[in-house]
């Protein structure tokens, strides 16, 4: 499948042909090496071609069954070009074809299941309610549903070519609510982005809908003039917390501020009892090792800070960690940008006084980098100081272990964390039960720290589930929002109520018959 | 029932005790005197205080039942002490006995009909999935709910002294939600904010719980440093573009930001096709005359710019308009600085030029204002220029009447309009019948424009229904929800997911035995 930027066209007639564009390469993170120019970052004229493109394409998508069908179609043909999107996506990120053959999977997975959604309507949300004289004041006849915000703008992530990028899940989301959607590539991978973009534009073409449904722009610069559109109405944002913030900050200082939302980074902390340790020492300190270095890090979920006992039971989970974390190749980093500040960070914290790093992280060979661990007294961190660096996130694989003395003094490090998408318990089988207490209080404690709390498990993985919730108190998202899950698309929607509106002018959605047998609340009584 | 500030004590005791603390005047809007000094401006340290007592305040507000009492008996403590309430709220707002003892009235049922919402519990929006070997990637076992914020500051409202002030939308949903609230009194009626926070204090007292569940500072930097305190976690705001604005920024730029719920401001444009002024020009004269100049012109909702058609039939109904606003009695404006900005704002639009103004709205007596209209051909406002001044809210009894003489140029007046809370459409009978034509296209355009749309009424009154949606684009409001409505308490809350918890460890309401009954979504399916 040839990559072409769609821009190409473009430039050949447009004015802009003349001046020199920057050229966006395709890089090899195994080498540093330029692979091939893919396209050219996107002028502020391109960026408002685009907008505009997507913005005519809105009445296109009001169909929920085209949109459902678009959601389909482009998981067939993101399935079917699967061998040269992997190929594409391992020379651009060397996130090897195990996972990304995973990553595409999950995300024609939730392209249907957004079909799905679409398919059953109850994120409409419809209420009727008919007119009723005996309420105070009055009723009048009012329907509520929800309706597209319009075009939305979506920065992919480096981490997931696939799964948090063009095709991902705030694309599948933002289409299956109505919007259409421009896509601000993630520079780590343009040639993986162009590719998708252009299997998700044939999707479009082949259900009847406009191409321009789905755009693709490259450039630092574009993604500024993207989220500053008059005609861009939200935004979606998977990334670090400055380039997250700047973007969040655009968003809001723009004459008619729009929702931005952006997950931006993660501690993931873990808590592991002391009974727990005591219990299945060697297994934690095993699924940590594991948890903390796949992917080579570089999951928003990876657990970079551990509460774990001080005493003998923790020495054990410990030299279990070592073990393990030893025994972990190199690997190669997204970027090599993203190589120098994670050997950058690390030696940042390792030199904190009384910290300590059984296994030191750092640089591996040329082009890769070692896994490792520091350890640090749980006291260090209770008051604010110099220690404090090591409750930000340092993507990479790393992680903290804060070895704590006391319930208090657990108490006291959870206090100063920040926001996080995760925050895992480690409990022993009887503190799970009941039987033993503690677990529940520790249960209690974590939750106003994080959208997903897991017991006895690892946070990387996250299930495209209704249930899920990937979000989290800042910075881990800039909103109440979840970019996982059925509930993802309650973000590109408004509700509009209509009152006393003849019911020959009514959307079918709202109409007393119900002819798209849509679950609602009719008349205060939940319908499905 | 005695006003006294709740700060006194703190006063009598705080080593501010000596720095004279600036008054809080109530002041007499029909004769601009002032009337009793009721409180003091907070200093930041009181706010601090009040925000650390509202924060101390959250656990007791974690059960459900209790907070669903805490509504019920603050409602009746309300009607209760009604006759105080409306007294103080008139004597402070001219808004007279018989609109107040009508907002006291859907102000108790809103703080009941959220007690409701809290029993029923599908605002915790439960959904829950078992472990699924089978899905892409496996899920795990997954069950989510809705978790509140914590503190909410509230910045009441001018126009609404109960339904949107101390004891209004914003904090009946907040309580229901189980956030405390901190609210920000309106400067136009102090007294009356002092007396609603002692019957709510009271109220939850009662009913066991703290009396810091609701709190009340007054002064315009303790609202300011309310919304920067790092323990507020959401804010609802009703009020000015400006203030709203202002106060939107301070929230976004926090060092963690916080959603920020402003209803800002709305022209409410009315669109009336040529065949209902044919139909009926006089009962929409009349009834455009009424909504508004209702309330003397201060509803949010209050219809400030409409279509008219430009021939004969406009005649008849401007006519009707003329003699219906003609008759309307000069009123009282909520404070003396509104009417300073009505009589200005008006006199800057009579004088642009095609503006006519058949009833010249302006001063009355010398505490008063006048009801009028101006009229400008549609065709001014196609493009833009000086007249973009009509498509700016003027609070206060006048409304503008654009004259069209084409559907263009009804549309292209339209596509200028910024956000709106409401459109509303008058049609012609068959238009709404769906049996002449142009009913449905108008009834599309007018939707992108509000959230609410009315066919065949008009906009003030905001009915207390689940299916009512309170807000619009912006700057109507400044996120995409309600401030009215069982969906109200949307805002304060966010979701909250557990992994692979045990059974014994999971809240109440996540269980599979549901001991509490909550309608829930489970494995896919919804329960009720």
């Amino acid at each position: 499948m040839a990559v072409v930027s769609q821009w190409s066209a473009v430039r050949a007639v447009g004015k802009e042909a003349a001046v020199a564009a920057a050229p966006v390469w395709s890089v090899d993170p195994r080498t540093g090496k330029p692979r091939e120019e893919v396209a050219q970052e996107a002028t502020t004229e391109e960026v408002d071609l685009a907008v505009r493109g997507a913005h005519a394409a809105v009445a296109a998508l009001a169909d929920r069954a085209t949109r459902a069908a678009l959601l389909r179609r482009a998981a067939e043909l993101l399935d079917e070009a699967g061998p040269h999107v992997i190929e594409a996506a391992d020379a651009e990120t060397a996130l090897g074809p195990v996972r990304l053959t995973g990553e595409l999977a999950r995300t024609t997975a939730q392209l249907r299941a957004f079909a799905t959604v679409v398919d059953e309507g109850a994120f409409l949300d419809v209420y009727i309610d008919h007119a009723d004289a005996g309420q105070t004041p009055p009723w009048p006849d009012l329907r509520r549903y929800k309706v597209p915000l319009g075009v939305v703008a979506v920065y992919a992530a480096s981490n997931f070519p696939l799964a948090f990028s063009v095709p991902g899940g705030d694309t599948a989301s933002a289409l299956a609510a109505g919007c259409p959607v421009v896509v601000k590539a993630h520079p780590d991978h343009p040639a993986t982005s162009e590719l998708c973009a252009s299997v998700l534009r044939r999707a479009a073409a082949e259900v009847g809908l406009p191409e321009n449904v789905i755009t693709l722009v490259h450039g630092f610069d574009a993604g500024v003039a993207l989220v500053g559109h008059p005609l861009v109405t939200a935004a979606g944002f998977t990334g670090s917390v400055r380039g997250g913030r700047a973007l969040f900050d655009a968003a809001a200082a723009r004459p008619t501020p729009i929702p931005f939302h952006g997950e931006l980074g993660s501690l993931n902390p873990v808590v592991i009892t002391e009974a727990a340790a005591a219990e299945r020492a060697e297994e934690i300190g095993a699924g940590l090792a594991g948890s903390m270095t796949l992917g080579v890090g570089q999951f928003c979920t990876k657990p970079g800070f551990v509460l774990a006992p001080a005493g003998e039971t923790g020495d054990r989970l410990l030299k279990s960690l070592t073990a393990a974390v030893s025994d972990t190749a190199p690997g190669v980093l997204l970027d090599h940008r993203m190589r120098d500040a994670f050997v950058a960070g690390v030696a940042e914290r390792v030199a904190l006084p009384d910290v300590e790093s059984p296994v030191t992280p750092g640089a591996g060979g040329e082009h890769t980098v070692s896994a490792g661990y520091v350890t640090v007294p749980a006291a260090s961190l209770a008051a604010e100081g110099p220690h404090d660096l090591l409750l930000e996130e340092c993507f990479g694989p790393v992680t903290v272990v804060a070895r704590y003395s006391s319930a208090d003094e657990i108490t006291a490090v959870l206090s100063r964390l920040p926001g996080n998408l995760t925050a895992t318990l480690h409990l022993a089988e009887a503190e799970g039960a009941g039987t033993a207490p503690g677990g529940a209080e520790l249960l209690a404690a974590l939750t106003p720290l994080a959208g997903r709390i897991l017991v006895n498990g690892w946070p990387t993985g996250v299930a495209v589930a209704p249930a899920q919730h990937h979000g989290g108190p800042y910075p881990a998202t800039t909103s109440t929002s979840t970019s996982v899950g059925a509930t993802a698309i309650e973000r590109w929607l408004r509700p509009v109520s209509y009152q006393s509106t003849p019911a020959a002018l009514l959307p079918p959605e709202l109409r007393d018959d119900n002819p798209q047998g849509l679950p609602r609340r009719f008349n205060g009584r939940q319908e499905n």
